[in-house]
């Protein structure tokens, strides 16, 4: 087993989406999963908590990119531009291996609520992350809310088309909030 | 039973959050929450799906609420003078009695995760109710998102003041969506 060992998470991640999708995301236990990656019940728990873990490894690692990039935003840059340098920075996590296992990841996780409400909590991680870095560069709160809510609206749908259409994450999501901001100068605008 | 069966979903929850608070989520059982209150598993389960709801009943009531009042907002009123309408519209929902439980239910699922989550995906489904009823409007899909997040955001901060200070919510949730409107345009104005 040890020269596959590098890969290990990699294949366990493939083996669960494939269970998942095949039977369903309930019915697969962590011991299918292993064996059908062809490793033991331990090597999974030794890369994944559960395997719940499976579709929402990394959240942690995300986050804290996107409050680095928030932090070394240049000192004049605005809330919105520090959003756009934290949208930049997580482009970093997400791989083109990532890209590989969106859709399916995607479609597992719009087929269970349970997974579905994990989903949205993790949004709101990312909402709070970027909101407190903002706080910490000085926004006042409830413009880095704001902002920060905006960030991660761009962040969603700039991953809905990057998994779509591939191509760098950072320029995806570049394009996408300046599409937010225009829809937000249009509703003010509007009345 | 009978003469006290007007109170029952009332005398549940009550005894629901008691226990929550007392012992944990986690270790409470429909049973017990059932003869807290006096009443029996039948009873609780004619009222409660299971004891989850018993903290995120009426989640489909107030999104109806939030849909109508955009729905029913003048023909002029443009995507946030709409969201305002639904965020009054909501306001009939929150009575008295739930504001009187509310520290009490927020406090529970606060101390549980997978309470955060249901709550997170809760939001996430009232942003949802709120964007379809602003396309169907004729608003563009992008604007739609847009004004929905922010009244969201609108809702979520409209609540903690209203759980702190009382008062009449659609007011409170009026003044909140105007501090989020001019954070948005301070947003816009700081670069």
């Amino acid at each position: 087993m040890g020269r596959w060992e590098p890969d290990a998470p990699e294949r366990l991640v493939l083996a669960a989406l494939d269970l998942f999708t095949e039977q369903g995301y309930e019915n697969t236990a962590v011991a299918q999963i292993a064996e059908r990656a062809g490793l033991t019940k331990s090597t999974f728990f030794r890369h994944f908590r559960d395997k719940r873990e499976v579709l929402f490894g990394g959240q942690e690692v995300l986050a804290e990119m996107l409050t680095s990039g928030i932090a070394g935003a240049p000192e004049q840059a605005g809330p919105l531009a520090a959003v756009e340098a934290a949208l930049v920075a997580v482009s970093a996590g997400l791989t083109e291996e990532r890209r590989a296992h969106g859709p399916q990841r995607l479609a597992v996780i719009a087929g269970n609520v349970e997974l579905r409400e994990r989903d949205a909590l993790k949004m709101v991680g990312f909402s709070t992350a970027m909101a407190e870095a903002l706080c910490r560069r000085g926004v006042p709160e409830l413009e880095a809310s704001v902002a920060a809510e905006l960030g991660v609206l761009a962040f969603r749908r700039g991953y809905h088309r990057w998994l779509e259409n591939g191509g760098d994450f950072a320029e995806v999501a570049r394009r996408t909030l300046r599409e937010v901001r225009a829809a937000v100068a249009g509703l003010e605008g509007g009345e």
